[in-house]
């Protein structure tokens, strides 16, 4: 009989964010959650105290991946169009490889306290992005006749949105954060 | 007092989908769809037999709303890559205008029959595209070195972002169809 390494709060977060990005935070309850991990729901509730716990956990993973991006020397150095280049292919490596989270992510709406904060966080990260486009137009980098708020919520929705048609198996992350960088720069790039 | 006018089937289903748009389909109940109409649940099932036939009623009208883009002169006729520029334009703009349906939409993943019914028209609209898209590149109007079906998908995932970020007020339906096409095309097009 094969044994099993005993669930610990990080590996029932993995499984419950699954659950969460398949059937929905809301359409997703701790039944679904320990039928996935294969343990009562009593066990569950020995390691967290509820559902948002988890969804708050999951939220924080997604966003502190987001802000290290930030801090990475290539996200620091260089000319702001040189920075972006840099953060829109690791958003969307990112959301590749925390598929699960970005998917719980982009889809909270601010229905409890978690998921305000969250919001909060997302919205102070389009702010920094959206600093950066401005700048990159200022220096004359990008083309000024696009609103740069606009633009990041555009490139982001075009990253994002490979959490609903992504299977694993098909391109590999790095190929379509190279053509999300490609299609995004050339457009927006000043010629 | 006043008088309201009676609901039909056409209103009803307007109400139904602000209701989805905002609590998600599987969050929003009959009553939700009450409540928002200030009439009764009976009174809603004497004009639609429940949940789902509203729902697919939305899902109709959003995609018919695509379908018909492809039939419109500008975006059957010239060059692939000219009706490429008009069909993402438009579908932008039909997405701004018809906002709660297209919000359904967009988050529908095949649960039931009407979904599944859903999802496969939108693939056949997204492979009508993916078509265009390869024309074009083979014409010598398009960069050849991005998959077409990632294009496709890419490009949609920006389009279909304005569902989760736009509010009325602010910028004009044709100025974000602008932006998408710009951006869009100013990088997808060979030069």
């Amino acid at each position: 009989m094969e044994t099993r390494k005993p669930y610990d709060i990080d590996s029932l977060t993995d499984i419950a964010l699954r659950v969460f990005a398949e059937r929905g935070y809301d359409g997703a309850s701790m039944d679904d959650v320990a039928r996935a991990a294969g343990i009562t729901k009593a066990s569950i509730y020995h390691h967290v105290s509820g559902k948002e716990a988890l969804l708050e956990r999951g939220l924080g993973r997604a966003l502190d991946a987001l802000f290290a991006i930030l801090d990475e020397p290539a996200a620091r150095e260089g000319s702001a169009g040189e920075r972006l280049r840099v953060i829109i292919a690791r958003v969307a490596e990112t959301t590749l490889h925390l598929l699960p989270e970005l998917t719980v992510l982009f889809r909270v709406h601010g229905a409890s306290r978690s998921e305000r904060n969250a919001v909060e966080r997302r919205r102070a990260f389009d702010r920094h992005v959206t600093a950066i486009i401005a700048q990159a137009q200022r220096d004359g980098d990008l083309r000024t006749d696009l609103d740069p708020r606009l633009v990041a919520r555009l490139i982001f929705g075009m990253s994002n949105s490979v959490v609903e048609w992504y299977r694993s198996g098909s391109l590999t992350h790095e190929a379509i954060a190279r053509a999300i960088v490609a299609i995004t720069f050339e457009g927006i790039r000043r010629r």
